[in-house]
């Protein structure tokens, strides 16, 4: 089943992959396993996700940025439990039709973002696909022995914070299936590009990362949405939380979308793709969350609180009425 | 892009996958992550491999062998090190069609090899696929510190070991694509039975781990075929080694195959997805090794040495005269 004049797997390990391994724990990929020494005193985190093309991205997407939002996507799960990431292992299935500079600009945006965050490839797979690009990665990072951020401890009285801004992915995935937005929305080009780019290539908090193990009490990355994850917090917590539509965190952009088009508030709450932080701080430790966070350079709001009740996420208006949650979004 | 009436992937989850979280690091798949605590003085062993509908097997195949196969590929790169299995994260990537019964079979599949290796699913993703189905695994397993068995460590002198018998999937494969060899070959239905079972679901070779760590000097898993895969161990050795035709070896239905269709040969040196292990041994621990496979109840046949050179690998006839190996398999 080799193609005929095709590189074979092995000449593309070396020519593309071998340099993203840069971890001893690699083995130069010369050999069948990784074979990674613990941190000592640590608990290794594991994550898998695949994205693949027509669902996760669009046919056209440069492969560069594929590859990075392949790895964001594991290292913003990471980043929500407290964990420093180290590496990941990569399977690729490729299209029939790849090309060379597909192939280039995927390992070049994957050794820009590995450099950026620190990491290394430490093993992978690469296969034929039966149809399109689907690119999987775990990621493996470390976390002091027992003190990984769980989704499942939300306390009453907590206080709820995201970092960053919320919906600019889903607004930015609206403007990708329907461009005539910019005019409707009046989006200036900056505002238009920054929501584009934010669909395009998420920013995981890698760098909130200590001030959550040290601080938080409970954490997720936001994926499907805050409305669908802080519900599945609240319910794997039995506890309840209460949040302020007026509190959650806009881009510029964001907020002048919702000044002409309220309607869009629904991809606020529950668009998804924000790859942000939901993070549960007790309020005893509330300061000290909020100065690690600025000392990082992450930016995080607080939203709401937790309360005690059987495990329900409430959105209220700023006279405290009840407002829908949206329904958020499935990659699945 | 919630599908109307179908399970959503929560529902997925708590259904098929969280009973097959047996692992604490697993978490009952109810967080983001898996937590997983080394155990103390080891080093983990990593390894991902994917297989795809139509590359690694048919769109008939029933779900719950694909869920084995995929799981069992990895296995056997871990065995090969020298690993104890410890358990397994899942990418499953979904095509539009699939049935309830499909994924139930999966998870039976699964869970019943996972019974049978000792080990727990730690967390997955399930998917949209572009098109067909394909599962991607990582599998973690464990070795003392720096014991792992490696590639590219074969020694002048070593002497090479193979598990089990080769060609046999290759054969089934090759049936799989044409029934009437089984005429052709005057197969009885037990070996027929034999050489396709072979192909659809791979013994990994877990119980010979523990004899490879203690007296192994190289080993890896064979997938691509015997001739590409001893080849490789050569170059990433930079040793020679010299196999002999006559020692390969051969199930009797393999054996009943060659005696009427002898050019089949090829399949046995480089039919791909044998998934037996190759071994080199130093001549010291040779007894003692075949003694700890003997124990473990996995058969192993000493087919040739190593030897100083370049890195090159050779098969000889029975008078010592070259034959050509043959090409092997490629996955992708």
């Amino acid at each position: 089943m080799t193609g005929s004049n095709r590189p074979s797997e092995d000449d593309l390990i070396a020519r593309w992959f071998r340099p993203l391994a840069t971890h001893p724990a690699a083995l130069g990929l010369a050999d069948d396993c990784a074979a990674l020494t613990p941190p000592p005193g640590h608990d290794l985190v594991l994550k898998t996700d695949s994205v693949a093309v027509g669902v996760h991205f669009f046919a056209d997407d440069p492969w560069d940025l594929v590859a990075r939002k392949a790895l964001r996507v594991n290292l913003s799960d990471l980043a929500a439990k407290g964990a420093r990431p180290i590496g990941h292992l990569l399977s690729l299935a490729l299209p029939a039709d790849w090309r060379e500079e597909d192939l280039a600009g995927f390992a070049g945006g994957l050794g820009e973002d590995q450099r950026r965050f620190g990491i290394s490839l430490l093993g992978g797979d690469t296969i034929r696909s039966p149809d399109g690009l689907v690119v999987t990665i775990t990621a493996i990072g470390a976390v002091a022995s027992g003190r990984m951020v769980r989704r499942a401890a939300l306390r009453p009285g907590d206080r709820l914070y995201v970092s960053g801004s919320l919906g600019d992915a889903a607004l930015g995935l609206a403007l990708r299936l329907d461009p005539t937005l910019a005019a409707t929305w009046r989006l200036d080009p900056a505002g238009r590009d920054h929501l584009a780019r934010r669909y395009l290539l998420p920013e995981p908090r890698v760098a909130l990362a200590p001030a959550l193990a040290a601080h938080a009490g409970a954490a997720m990355d936001l994926s499907d949405g805050l409305g669908i994850d802080l519900g599945r917090m609240c319910r794997a917590s039995g506890c309840d939380a209460v949040i302020e539509a007026a509190r959650l965190p806009l881009s510029p952009a964001a907020a002048a979308v919702l000044a002409v088009d309220p309607a869009r508030f629904a991809a606020i709450v529950g668009g998804g793709d924000d790859y942000e932080i939901l993070a549960a701080v007790a309020p005893a430790e509330a300061e000290r969350f909020e100065a690690a966070a600025a000392a990082a350079g992450v930016a995080v709001t607080a939203i709401g609180n937790a309360e005690a009740g059987e495990g329900v996420a409430r959105l209220v208006d700023a006279d405290g009425a009840a407002m829908r949650m949206a329904d958020g979004f499935s990659h699945f």
